[in-house]
């Protein structure tokens, strides 16, 4: 059988950009990188020069003209995802879009408007679903393994804060950070929230407090198929990043641990003790962003599903919005209040 | 130096009750046992008979006029508590009595305003904080291992639900479940809690809900020192009783984990596998009861406080009802609602 | 059903000796202590004191001669077990004996010799066999979970050396230590073991080494039913006392870890930790003191025969000669050689 | 600073030769496959075409000829290896060969003496050295960590035999599976063994006891600074692949525990369980492979010493010849013994 390619544009040679240049060039099957494009022309030179791609420009549209490229993949900053989709799909090339595709519904659904005018497929970068914790995590519920899900715990913590300029402009914990969670709790579970509930607090950076946001959270989440979830985050955990879940079925229960360097556990006068988990999300879902561009690339060439598609992409905005209202208002929120207004 | 022995008489012969004249004949150092009381007279004779016990009667008086006896464990049922009290504190006994006291708050009051006026001690049984695992996490928040508390998270799950006409009579979820959490809530935190939030549900026996009550519930708790906590309950965990706790603090977290029979885990040809934690709370907490009842026997002897006086029996019933009203009226509700409107 | 009690005396008032009591006076079920004896006086009144025994005497003849006693706890020195189990036989009495019976064969063997003609039961007190994980690694091999045993790992360490006095009438590292071992690997296995080989060093404490014995060795095990058995031993783990035990089968391999005083786990800045594992033997086995006697005294008052009886006291004896001559003479050493010997 | 490649040859393009055709063209930096040779063209031509390398040969001879290539890697039929280093070194080609170097020690030594006048740089691939789990062990003793290594015990366990074709012409047990472990005993220790005694048997697979060769193994290695280790070998494992390490030393122990593809841990109605650890070396070591590569050629770029050498290539089959020697006289054998010899 002979073996098509995929050729490709990079939008964004910021580091989780180079990311994806280092992963197309190397590990992931069928893709070619022709092209790569940054605003900051040297990082695009940079990049291309360190992952041997042919081409480095400074306009992305340069990609989104150029005749043989088939897709691209959009990892330029957040305020520029939406619109570049509505020029990618006019251009006919399918997309991969880091999330969130924009900080606002009315621009997300132009963005999904025109990409299903145009027929182009479009995945959003929720690469934690193609972890190997969650993916087993979601294979148990799939297959019945614990029986109906009653009661989903997720925890999701960062090592430390971002530096306060990123803060600010970031649309706050939950379009931020949250968002992840919002979009394993939809993929884990299998359906759809319905009301969330937001329990948040400044409890160790009064700066980001002063910034009017919040630095630790639970949120209730109600799903429509009854399962109630919950979502434990902070900005800072001082053991590093904590990234796990716990589900109680109606059969069972499934829970994951993180992730470490290596299995080593050092017994000494003073304690029984092991090294700290992968230090960030770099380390910690390495393989989880080879995987799902690999999942995107086989899409596109076997003209399958994206496995993470627009409206994936549109829900967890709606959920953080909806969050935010209830940290507002000290009430349970719907979704529907959310999808209405808009 | 001469060692004193407490005198003590047991009310209530059921099942908590023998296992209290168990410990307090056999294991709890300077405790004596002179006399029995149950009001189906057959089950005091042979709880007697079993442990040795000097007396039997059927009514429980003949133990608050008995000159010897310094203090009484009331085990009968909850409804007697608040009543039985009353009574032997103005018979000038010692006390110790099983949770909850009431589950209404007036009768509550009454109880404790007599036990203060008699100037007589008052422990109430929530053994689970001289459980190892616990003590160890209050341990680490009093010593500051983990800096400032910031967010808990206790996991509290029965392996299978009570008889249904056991349901009926105990008060729902909150005030005969949830209630022992609250107490661990408090306990760990070292702080009250000032504002709560129920999320619930009937997920897996459709005739506790047919009775009005849940069967799964997460309940959001604000501490006044800002600490936020949620508590995971289910009166059914497929793999057995559920017992577990985190805590994140501003230098570090704190997690327990369930309790089991022996250490052994088995690699086949499926799985690494080892078998379920100990069944339920008497298998898991056994030691715990011997613990409370030794600190309860100390405290009266050298005339110290008890560890767990009247009040830390009312609060967390003024959390149950607070979790009853948010539950009816889908929104937070404030502690100091419940604290006022009784 | 008329429950009988065992009446008992115990001969030895020193550590064990006084936790014997404690347990007969407490925990076990249907026995009664009705004397303790030990050649220091004021150690068996103290005992009997603290425990509640209504006589203690200097010379354990006493308690041989008394008529209403039937059985008696064996906790003096090692030298003397041999011999007063001999006369507690010749008394009528039955007998539980602190192990080792003796140091050497010639003894052990009159004592069982008077046993037997006695016709009186004996149990030796290889407690480690009553602990919840060694039983349930038994149990796995004796129902075949994981299919023929194939090899065996006993980790079993120190958290630190005796004083030197007692090590230097301890019969060296393999009778005073690897003897609790020999048992386990026999009980676990279910069968004998025929050929030793050690490996052995002083590699801790060199003022052992002075005193002709060493403090750290592997023992290499054949069993007659061709397991291959492994027992690393050392005087001192930092630590702390490490009881561990893995066992390959031919469908699976079972592993148990050591125990805790709470499950407690702290992920703060520097590691993921817990704290040390239970101290040392009193500790770690405390609850195996209790089954070991209840065993005993069932067995006794059923005329049912003890678990562990004089010939599992007899062969680790002869295994820790048999360790003993392979470090001499740096080879293989057959069991038979030792048991020709005599 | 301008990057230097080198360019290699490839030799053999059997399983392992792939992976690293795989690696080398994908994931080690700095390195350029030019040619691949295979004695079955057909394979050579496959790998050619599936990693896009440049050339594919019969006669790895080209690639010894080819001016441009600097390295090789020999990855051909174990009975080639010294041959082959022999001819490259004299074609002055630095060289990655895979182990073992030879089943004899006169090959070995005519081949490292090639190696040694020719002045090129030769790495044996004992690939575990690289892995993060015994990296984290050598790092713990190389720092003094644990203070003074006394006791290492290896488990390296297999998930199933190999075909019996395979069992016949591999040397045996030690010189096939066990020489991994002899070189990870040198290299966690850091010091030579100098004596080593075999207890094994053939417990699980009659027909390799038919071939003349043992299925299971416990090897007792004393070595030069004192410590004792044990090695414990079978064929078959029921639960997989098992490769662990536990190494007590003075101040403290550590241990490594298996590798698994998710963390997940599920509990259900009949027991807690995970799923079994990666299946056999190539997923459980799959990271080393890179790494290894990575090194040598950044060894052979910066012209510093490669990290395994000719002579950590020649000891471990020493130490397997010892093993032999020992199996077959029931006694413990000093490695002096074997190098005398020759």
């Amino acid at each position: 059988m002979p073996v098509t390619t995929l050729k490709m544009g990079l939008i964004g040679a910021g580091r989780i950009g180079c990311l994806h240049a280092q992963h197309l060039t190397s590990r992931v099957p069928h893709a070619e990188l022709l092209m790569v494009a940054d605003t900051f022309e040297e990082a695009a030179r940079e990049c291309a020069e360190r992952y041997d791609i042919p081409s480095a420009v400074q306009d992305y549209r340069h990609i989104l003209e150029h005749p043989e490229i088939e897709a691209v993949a959009i990892c330029s900053s957040t305020d520029s995802h939406a619109r570049i989709i509505e020029e990618a799909a006019k251009a006919g090339k399918h997309i991969f879009c880091e999330k969130p595709i924009s900080l606002d519904l009315a621009s997300i659904d132009r963005a999904l408007d025109a990409v299903q005018r145009a027929g182009v497929q479009l995945q959003i970068g929720f690469n934690r679903r193609f972890d190997a914790n969650y993916a087993r995590v979601r294979r148990a519920v799939a297959e019945g393994e614990i029986g109906k899900p009653c009661m989903l715990h997720i925890v999701s913590r960062d090592p430390e804060p971002p530096p306060m300029a990123y803060i600010k402009r970031s649309g706050g914990l939950f379009l931020d950070m949250t968002i992840h969670d919002f979009d394993m709790a939809r993929f884990l579970i299998g359906s759809d929230v319905e009301e969330i509930f937001v329990q948040a607090g400044v409890l160790n950076s009064p700066e980001i407090g002063d910034a009017g946001d919040v630095d630790s959270a639970v949120i209730t989440l109600q799903f429509e198929n009854g399962t109630i979830g919950t979502i434990s985050n902070s900005r800072q955990a001082a053991y590093g990043y904590d990234q796990r879940v716990e589900l109680l079925g109606s059969a069972g229960a499934i829970a994951t641990d993180n992730n470490y360097a290596n299995t080593a556990v050092i017994s000494d006068r003073h304690s029984i003790h092991r090294e700290l988990p992968l230090y960030f999300f770099l380390e910690r879902y390495s393989e989880s962003f080879v995987s799902e561009m690999t999942a995107f690339v086989q899409a596109v060439l076997q003209n399958r599903p994206v496995p993470v598609n627009g409206e994936d992409g549109r829900f967890p905005v709606v959920m953080a919005l909806a969050a935010k209202k209830s940290l507002m208002e000290r009430r349970p929120v719907r979704l529907s209040e959310i999808l209405v207004q808009e």
